[in-house]
């Protein structure tokens, strides 16, 4: 008998790939899949790829078709999931990929969700220092936002080794995934292929505050960040060039140190080989990030790079990663590092 | 201790693709890679979406380092199969994803091929009629044509019918892997994206005779088959519109019956429900083949629309599924019907 | 003082064709634009590419707004043109882009249409023998539809030869600005890009009557067509392979000769130099359409590929240049042979 | 008689956006077009798109070939183009595509190109202060690098301002034609579909100087550039994230009323309504920049938002204004501000 779960939000982008991920798990059996307006419908109609699955009938999004699991995916608009989780019992793990248990600072929530803030759950990135154990057993899980994560895992290892200041500066280019299924204009295939395009500039994207919460906390001070979030012509990938302030008398050998500490040994983050440099293409469909590090003593700016796939890494991945930790199971269970390419 | 195997070819598309589903395989140990200009080099630079594999070095493409394994898949330029495969013994299973040993008729391959015939080995598509069995133990196997599989699994539950007359019209859309790593320039990004072009057109291409092999195999008399490839800007996948002389009194439900009867029990070749049409992305990364049917009655035809991943079931997953079969393990060993979309 | 003119439907795709193209017309003079659910909006939201042009406020559909003009271009939903070009009076020439009046038959109109025959206007295709001829000093034109222009133009030079019989087979891959700007979950991006679909199989496509319309009517006799029409990952574009059966003894170079014939001299049709094949690029955001063809002695059939931009010559060039005529204008004018590449 | 101008390096996507512009323009005429490796070959074969001239035969570039035309533009890898320049004469307007005559600072041309520093030409970019002036009626023009093109003009105008300190950081996507022609491994739809790609990381990209002098020379001091190219799956366009540190109490008035001041009344580069942000797709084929700014008062930065077609503003467009101004004609002449899209 496996660990029997629910998804909701399966006619989704999140919940399709958090169902990818969990069909090809040892140790999952899928129970109840749920929807909104697509309730009644067959999976197969919204999620063609997932062939096993296709006569599934999705059903209505409640905390009673959601009981009676021993986990609990929740792909949902923000604002659903806390009255969900509420009912579902402390005996269930509920992993929410939504955005409304990440942020500590309640301000921050209400400033740029513009509703009231639900609480938070341990937050589900486990390369961060110390969240393995703090993932270990829980109940609840918050999966970090697709861009905090890119940004994070890219530039956590300089602050902790205190060899970067403040003054981040990222631009990322996202997939058209991330966006999700939501029929906007500005999403049709014509508008976006051959086009990249910029979107919440300025501070304003809801992302911005859980990337200052996380490496704040590891830098030990406030840290400003200027996002810049771009679309690009791909379903799937982020792409996230992150650079802060060097250090006085930082140097190449220094920085790269800094990163081969932090992820020898990390398996689904990894520091490329020198002269390389990450493309979104290497990690797709698998639970990894690729990234690479240059000093530009000119600029005295660290820059980072680094590539994940928003959906994988970036939601349903990571979410089954910080799962497996919660449940007692082998971290990389039913995940792969291996992409599909070209 | 699995089966030891060895992939010759390994830093191109379809070396790349063996690997990657290889190395998702719980019964096969991955030896020796080999290349032919990029030996020496590290995997990681050519395919670096294979992480687990990234550090090991190509060696030469010999028969030497090709010795000692238990199977080598060859995913070489034409001609280069035969000589290797003679030095590797009869206990070694040899999978051949170049097309030396895919036709039957030596005329046809000096025609298409302009060099002498090498011969014919047991022909890797499963799916069509008494081809499992003449793959159980087989000790070499030839992994048919991508355009091949995809047209022989859209026509040949038609003809095994009788349903459908010869005058078969072909027009397949592929993604630009089918080309190949090569350096040229229609094979630039700059010149494909956007862009769907025509070539190979006329009977020319030297997939033709292979189709018309199966599918005048099937239809126990000759067919014929004009068959125009396109290259459509993506990367992977095969969308092939297949259309064929109905019979005098087709029904669709006649039509339908006939799909419903050859690939009902089929793991990978599925018939989409009624009002739903194959695209590539359903297929991209898994083994698998999706079909829908039409009848034409004012053109009098019938028409099969088929989605396949041309790397994937157009090639390294038809070729271990075939080698599941040679090797006596179940058939879909380490094969996934999961995609990955969007 | 030029021809001044109007555009209804200038938020869509059709209408914004029409709309780059007039706006580098020497004749033509922008008056009223107008849209329907996006009446009171500034164009440049919706057509941010047609710079000169971005603060025009839109206005309603209606014969009103619409009055008072030399020339109305309509890039209406069908059934819209009918009632507003009854009330624009016949010193207005009135260009539909729509599909309203292409079709003589007003059976098959009923029959694909669903809804009773509004008439038939003078066809907007210039280089059909004769054509040219009926277009000058009309005061109403029906624009074909995008793949009809690229079918007819592919094979009517072999008809009018009497080289090829019937039983046309066209397999035709578009991109998504064919399907609109309207809002539909398979439309999005993120399904589009990467993947090859099929859809309108069959027989049902609505373009399929007006094929065979054109078709017939040059060979004399009545053609049947089967018509697949597949989605291809890029913004624009047209390329329609498309083969009939080949009349007995042809030859390579009477097909040749059939082709040259018939396209030697006309201003927006090439016929390529042998050994090159056509690709979509090669007519972005161009008036013209490339062809090449080739005789399958085996298969017995002659195949014709053609591109286009579907915008173009699909649509917003084609009309202009019908419009031309009309107007007693060069054919020519303000319409280029050039598109814009890689 | 129009202006004779010939096109050196025909065959490559630089010069064939030269001639994409020269053959709509109504002052020049088209004369000899040469070519390296290509020579010897039609121009159809290698820019199909470009119909009227498909059968011109590229010449050998050599100063004897370029000989007798007014203008010569010049489209050749860097360090070709000094040597012919100086035989042209000086009655003959030489405008180079290519970077040898940007840089005004000879050690930042020997770090950056590891050879010796050609000169100086006056630099096409009329938009900068008092540039105008150096442009009419020079004899030799270089023509600013894509990526320098598109963040000079997103930045300068606040560094004019005074409203922005140093510590610049830029992080751009480019389609890949800015790569050119040339056959790389890398450069191959298969590789580039799909995918994002950073390259050229860490200060070391040849446009760094040229950015570097041109916003300090505005600033009158030195800036620090941080800057990161990335790949983008698309064939055009640059799409360029710009930020520097705002002056202590900038507001968001003061920033936008910096730029409408900059860009009142300049053909070819506007500043977007509010709330509206940029998208290559906007500029595709059209000769202009279109810029966003905003005020991130949290990070301290300002951030614009800047794109353009890199063939065309960033190259051929841009040649052609500066051209038309050193010849004494209007700086609009045969320049669009209307672009292809969807």
């Amino acid at each position: 008998m496996g660990i029997r779960v629910a998804v909701a939000g399966a006619s989704g982008y999140a919940g399709g790939e958090v169902l990818r991920i969990l069909a090809g798990h040892p140790e999952f059996e899928i129970g109840t899949l749920t929807a909104g307006s697509n309730a009644g419908t067959e999976l197969g109609t919204h999620q063609p790829h997932l062939r096993s699955l296709a006569d599934r009938v999705l059903e209505e999004t409640t905390p009673d078709t959601l009981a009676g699991h021993d986990a609990v995916f929740l792909a949902l608009p923000h604002g659903q999931s806390g009255p969900i989780a509420e009912q579902l019992g402390d005996d269930v793990l509920v992993v929410d990929c939504g955005a409304d248990f990440r942020l500590r600072n309640a301000a921050d929530w209400e400033r740029f969700y513009g509703s009231p803030h639900a609480g938070t759950w341990p937050y589900g990135l486990p390369e961060l220092p110390g969240q393995r154990e703090a993932l270990a057993g829980a109940g609840r899980i918050a999966v970090p936002g697709c861009y905090p994560t890119a940004v994070t895992l890219a530039l956590f290892p300089a602050f902790a080794a205190g060899i970067v200041g403040s003054d981040v500066v990222v631009v990322a280019a996202s997939g058209t995934s991330g966006a999700g299924r939501a029929l906007k204009p500005h999403l049709l295939g014509s508008e976006v292929m051959g086009s990249v395009s910029a979107y919440g500039v300025g501070g304003v994207h809801r992302h911005t505050p859980e990337m200052i919460q996380n490496l704040s906390a590891v830098a030990g001070e406030p840290v400003t960040v200027s996002f810049t979030p771009t679309l690009a012509p791909m379903s799937r990938g982020i792409l996230a060039t992150c650079t802060a302030k060097a250090a006085p008398g930082l140097t190449a050998a220094a920085l790269r140190d800094a990163y081969t500490a932090a992820y020898d040994g990390e398996p689904f983050v990894g520091l490329l080989p020198e002269g390389r440099w990450p493309a979104t293409s290497m990690t797709l469909g698998a639970n990894t990030a690729l990234v690479q590090v240059a000093l530009d003593e000119d600029a005295g700016r660290v820059v980072a790079v680094i590539a994940i796939d928003n959906l994988t890494k970036g939601t349903g991945g990571g979410a089954v990663q910080s799962a497996n930790l919660a449940l007692g199971l082998p971290e990389q269970l039913g995940l792969t590092t291996i992409g599909v390419a070209p």
